[in-house]
């Protein structure tokens, strides 16, 4: 994606660097130093425009977040929100999610939001979907003895498939709505994407799932 | 529910004792040898008018179906179609989904249908639910290992119980598809039910879970 970058989006993350955070992984097991408290980490893996992770910054500071983006020209905009939010709670990665155990140390995040992540609707790309066992692998080093993932999608064929793939690696649901905008679950902090999507009357699914002890 | 039932229905029933089996707990265990062959034995539990088993046990000829039904006033009608079709791998039962450890041995079934059970929508109903843990308990103690629970319903809120339960039981869910009616699953049997409400565009929730080795 780097080859598509736009200079001024260069300048801009450098000049926030207090939010959008360089070289990230040297920073790896040393994240709550970095925050300056002792708060859970939350992370947004695939953290697009932003709007989801800046507003769980703003409804909990009490929680540490941090969402990663691999596009750099999508970051920026999550980066606006943040800047604009004044959370001191709130970091952004233009990271891979394939290198979340470069950035991050064994126990060191509470939890994983997926959110809208890319279908990847055809089987010889199943690998890159955010929920294949290569990708909960990746969560479960990183994470705290029965850490959660939270994932939503409007994407039926990914919901279907990531209930599957929780299930074969064994991993515990403790939630689900098949229907999330029709359902009694309070404080749903919405996506761009989903502000689209469920006012068009598309149907929200929602999980959120643990590793056993 | 014996009080209501209807002489000519206990006569008919009475007619057909080689479909209808009486006092089914003395099988416990000879099930194959009633059937006169060592076939896979399939349940359904809650058969209600019959529609599914019987299509069924017509289109797989190699497979031992037995539809269990509580309403004498119910099972009757599924008796009526099972006489119709001269199927020989069908039988009947007039039993609660209670007793089902009474009526067969340990590793006597192989697969379990559960489909538009009652949801029992209050929490305080839920040991009711056919989904609920101590009914698992009983589809494990009487099935392979291994043995298959394949389920649907079109009602989402005991599909989101279900699959929670299922995954606290720590079974595998191997299929699951939300909108099956619009999904490429092949030789679908409608019941009665479905063929009503699907008709209605009500979405048909279906998943099949296996217990781990």
């Amino acid at each position: 994606m780097r080859q598509r970058n736009k200079p001024w989006a260069n300048d801009y993350i450098a000049g926030h660097s207090h939010i959008a955070i360089q070289n990230p992984k040297e920073q790896r097991g040393k994240w709550s130093k970095l925050f300056g408290n002792e708060n859970p980490i939350h992370i947004e893996v695939g953290t697009g425009k932003g709007q989801f992770v800046t507003g769980m910054a703003k409804a909990n500071p009490d929680i540490n977040y941090i969402g990663i983006e691999l596009s750099q020209s999508v970051i920026v905009a999550a980066l606006q929100k943040a800047v604009e939010s004044e959370c001191e709670n709130l970091f952004l990665l233009n990271e891979n999610a394939e290198d979340l155990t470069d950035l991050f140390a064994e126990g060191e995040v509470d939890r994983v939001y997926l959110n809208f992540s890319d279908p990847w609707p055809k089987t010889r790309h199943e690998k890159r979907r955010l929920t294949y066992k290569t990708f909960l692998k990746r969560y479960q080093d990183i994470m705290v003895e029965e850490g959660e993932i939270h994932f939503k999608t409007d994407n039926q064929g990914l919901f279907e498939y990531s209930l599957k793939s929780f299930s074969e690696y064994g991993l515990l649901l403790t939630f689900v709505s098949l229907d999330l905008h029709s359902s009694e679950f309070e404080g749903n902090i919405m996506t761009e994407y989903e502000e689209k999507f469920s006012n068009k009357g598309q149907r929200i699914y929602r999980s959120e799932v643990k590793f056993r002890k």
